[in-house]
């Protein structure tokens, strides 16, 4: 599985698409499993309190594994701010390849894609990652992406790369 | 899908398990989930009320629903105990065939395969359904299983007939 992590407006959720489709192209089974799909149908009603986000995560690392068992590729695109909560789907599921999407905080504020940084500095929203919430970066991701220099192609070329090691492995 | 519903120890578990084999041993992907599967990593926390039991329901749609898309079976084997929350997923999935587990209070108490009952009587569990919490069975079920004068092989059977129409007009 694909954990991509980062700020919000970072770049998640248009990498996690764009790899999606050329995983789907090169003829492999893969889902995405982004902030947005998940906070509907599997999160629904859960704060941004530590605890929530961490049984968040727990509950994505559940539909993961589901679906890694029958061989389907689950990308998942979502902040997963604290480092203890991602290893511990680290140690759920392997291949586990944890992708940092990292921008600098007043890159991503300048994009502020939903306007959600704008609101959080006007006080409208309370722990929001970055602003009034902690981020931790992951010390060792198996891949990093830069997309405040890098495009987003680069981004997912080096994703397939990783993950292509794999794919290798398994084919003897 | 595949949703059976019933009472505890009514043979929801028995029957999905014996489902699953028969569906892998023929070539199928699928997939069971349980109560107890899903209480440990999807519904961690839910309690009993009428609102978390939907919940419930809901997230385990989301799951199967997700499943059904890359042409895995999803056997969903839980209580389920409200109509309303079970017609919720029977118009988000097709094709959904509903099973109702059937056998009586009493059966289902004398066997207790988890002591519940006893523990409901006691007093010690609280809205334990078919004691103090409702159980809405099914008005017209696609399949019903009668396993207190029907052997487990038959209910599978009966299932497995009913699935093969859906197999058949997959295939024209």
């Amino acid at each position: 599985m694909i954990w991509l992590t980062g700020l919000s407006s970072a770049g998640k959720g248009t990498i996690g698409k764009e790899l999606l489709r050329h995983l789907q192209t090169s003829g492999h089974q893969a889902e995405l499993l982004d902030g947005e799909k998940l906070r509907q149908g599997l999160c629904k009603g859960l704060s941004f309190s530590e605890a929530d986000r961490n049984e968040n995560v727990r509950r994505i690392g559940f539909v993961a594994e589901l679906l890694a068992k029958h061989g389907i590729i689950a990308i998942v695109a979502v902040i997963s701010p604290y480092r203890a909560a991602r290893d511990e789907i680290r140690h759920l599921i392997e291949p586990f390849i944890e992708v940092y999407v990292n921008a600098s905080i007043e890159v991503c504020e300048a994009r502020d894609v939903k306007s959600l940084y704008r609101q959080a500095r006007l006080g409208e929203l309370r722990g929001f990652t970055g602003i009034d919430d902690p981020y931790e970066p992951p010390l060792a991701p198996e891949v990093e992406c830069r997309t405040d220099s890098e495009s987003i192609e680069e981004c997912v070329q080096k994703i397939l790369n990783k993950l292509g090691l794999y794919f290798r492995n398994d084919h003897g």
